[in-house]
């Protein structure tokens, strides 16, 4: 869980070193703290004529009272924040490939101001929604340029990008929340596509200020694999935002996932997701305990590495029984139409991983589970929304745990620094994306696949 | 263009060394050659009771040649091909999740019998076709069982996934062939969404015998940036495969081009394909000489690489410009409604990149444009499918060219080896992508990105 490199490379004798050899220099990433948190820091909204989000972005960032500065110039004008904490771009505007000149217009001059943890997002405009081809090409040009920016911008800085349908730009607000703040300090270069939120809007929570957030307040979360690890800290951090959280993890497990039950102050259910019964047990114990079942969080998962050639019937069935159809089952379940427990406002998310994505060698049983999980919230999506649901998934990279502790030294050397941050990411990384996309305020979100991984080269 | 260390690696004493020190070994690649070809070999066709489109892809692999053996059985069978040239499963018979066992089970006993510069090729049912949620988790979980197999596999080996309709399995012959040939050495990992074609049956050709194939025979394709490098390559390809070839490139490259010209026998275009007249120039190039224009090969590009903060407003605009907005111009003047020039089985196939995929430090403009070419693919697919028509991209990774050989030893030997088949590729492997994509046989490959890429690490 230690990355010595990293602290070595942070010590002045380190940083000297590393600089004149041309090793890579892992920046400092400013993480949430809610005992300690950083301030936001002004945001510079860069924006054009055309552009349609603009007053929405404006409010939904004001709202939270950061000091929003619009800007509509290539050259930076006096009263601009010197240290932006964020600069947004509004590229909504752009509806022709000869506009694309305005990225480079109106972020060349003001990138190198971003203070150290900085946070770039640009916002375009939906495919379904470009009228021309010109909007079309120039809209999805933009994919290429924030996963371009993102590689070259150091200081730990993440760059993303969201399509946001000018119909419906609130809908954007937790998600533009999330990505300026610190807690998506393990996100960057990516891509996410809003659709109008699936929530009917009578009942949509009003949105909170942002300096008071319990976004996950009167929510019941179910939490697979919650004993330890990853699925611990998702449990901790949704409790922190105001969940009341069910922790599930397999019976030899037991004594660990009391602890997690106890320090979040929910409840422990020891149960094998792979039995025929899982999916009844969970409904009916969440419906125990709490009454409800709001969000549940597939986070159980196990890896039998073996080639192909080599697996065994075994590991190859229990992986994808476990990682994938164990998922599949309780999530039916759920919207199943006979008995439906997630209502409006219900959030499924799957922890999918880079595996899925691009494939590992060694993990035909592990990346075909993970690759499946996408497939679930893509063809799940509609459903979900016919409901006032979402389901998303998120595919963590290479994150610190005591399973990446035991790697051989050079692999996980390489999964360090194999991404735009140059270091793992932390459990509490993924715990963030996984309390976004449960937040009751994520309903322009679904299908949608989230990677954490400080942008890592590997992909597909 | 020489990689020295795969020259060494492939020694007697550099294979003991490499394979003591645990250094990368770059496989021997079978290319093809047409003075030279290699027998196909015998087909392994594994299939499961339901599977929708083996009948079709044994007519398919039949009509060529090839010895085909089906099999359904876990356990090998002794009249099966001791060491089959291609492995194809048949997997839409799969719709549970519960059945992706089948993958482990029939392929995992026969991977290691391929032989050297195999090739696996994985059949699927298109989300569209599938019919209950667990059709759709399963079949989207081959993607990651595909690229996880093509990582592992050695000996230069390819694993690669088709999505097939059940309705018209016969518009996958071009591309059943490419796959499972030395054509398509250098692409791995891939995933094609095969719709029906988008030609209408009575002007479909006949499907010509593997083995007297001339695919572009009575087609006129034009090649921008054909002077030197790919572009030349694409051009002598595209006549190998029967094209008359028209051959543009900037005037001040007027001599290499006039040289690619006279080596296709073909006609040379002295064009700067951004001028406010390329299109027409190039419409009224084609329709003189050959008197029509059936294949537009978007090739020409630039690099102006420099960080956004230190990139000038001429290197942002000029790449975009070349790249990007010239080969936009000139598609819509192709299928412009008042004067349409594509025809039915017409085919434009733009060069993308990894670096319009990933996204490239350095490269913003480069990124941006590359991002939207797959746009200009995405949007016009529709368009060009009515006029039986397809627009598509292709995506190479690494390729040794002059370029790549005056890169900085350690960035090109990180570009050369961080691939599955830890090499370059030539410019031979994308104008094969490129001619393939051509032929008018491939009339169900629409709105795709083809990386050529050895299954490059790198990706989105």
């Amino acid at each position: 869980m230690v990355d010595r490199y990293q602290r070595f490379a942070a010590t002045g004798f380190g940083g000297f070193v590393t600089k004149r050899l041309g090793l890579p220099r892992p920046p400092h990433l400013y993480r949430h703290s809610p005992e300690n948190p950083r301030s936001p820091g002004p945001v510079l909204l860069a924006t054009t004529e055309d552009a349609t989000v603009t007053g929405a972005l404006h409010a939904i960032l004001a709202e939270g009272g950061t000091p929003v500065h619009t800007c509509t110039s290539p050259d930076p004008t006096p009263d601009e924040p010197q240290e932006p904490g964020s600069l947004i771009l509004d590229a909504t505007g752009i509806t022709e490939t000869t506009q694309l000149c305005t990225l480079h217009r109106l972020l060349g001059p003001r990138v190198r101001s971003l203070r150290a943890g900085g946070r770039v997002l640009v916002v375009g405009t939906p495919a379904t929604d470009c009228r021309t081809l010109g909007a079309a090409v120039a809209q999805r040009s933009l994919e290429g340029f924030t996963r371009a920016l993102a590689k070259e911008l150091r200081m730990g800085a993440t760059v993303n990008l969201i399509y946001v349908p000018a119909q419906a730009p609130t809908t954007a607000a937790s998600t533009v929340r999330f990505l300026v703040s610190d807690r998506s300090a393990y996100v960057s270069g990516q891509t996410l596509h809003l659709s109008e939120t699936t929530q009917s809007t009578n009942t949509e929570p009003p949105t909170p200020p942002i300096a008071e957030v319990a976004p996950l307040a009167d929510t019941v979360a179910v939490v697979t694999g919650a004993a330890r690890g990853i699925g611990a800290t998702i449990a901790e951090t949704a409790a922190r935002d105001g969940a009341q959280v069910l922790c599930i993890d397999v019976p030899h497990a037991g004594a660990h996932l009391a602890d997690t039950a106890t320090r979040v102050g929910g409840q422990a259910l020891e149960l094998d997701i792979t039995e025929d019964d899982a999916p009844q047990r969970i409904v009916a114990a969440a419906r125990h305990h709490f009454g409800r079942l709001d969000v549940m969080v597939h986070n159980a998962g196990i890896t039998r590495d073996k080639t192909l050639a080599r697996m065994s019937a075994q590991q190859w069935d229990a992986v994808l029984s476990v990682n994938l159809l164990a998922a599949q089952r309780i999530t039916e379940r759920l919207v199943d139409p006979t008995d439906p427990v997630l209502g409006p406002g219900g959030r499924v998310v799957c922890t999918s991983s880079i595996s899925g994505i691009a494939g590992n060698a060694g993990q035909t049983n592990y990346s075909t589970s993970k690759a499946g999980l996408i497939g679930l919230v893509t063809a799940l999506a509609p459903t979900a929304a016919e409901r006032g649901a979402t389901v998303n998934a998120i595919a963590p990279g290479f994150i610190e745990t005591p399973m990446t502790e035991a790697m051989p030294l050079l692999v996980r050397e390489a999964g360090r620094r194999m991404n735009s941050l140059r270091q793992g990411g932390t459990p509490q990384d993924v715990a963030e994306a996984v309390c976004y996309l449960a937040d009751p305020g994520t309903g322009g979100v679904n299908g949608q696949v989230l990677r954490v991984c400080g942008q890592s080269l590997i992909g597909a």
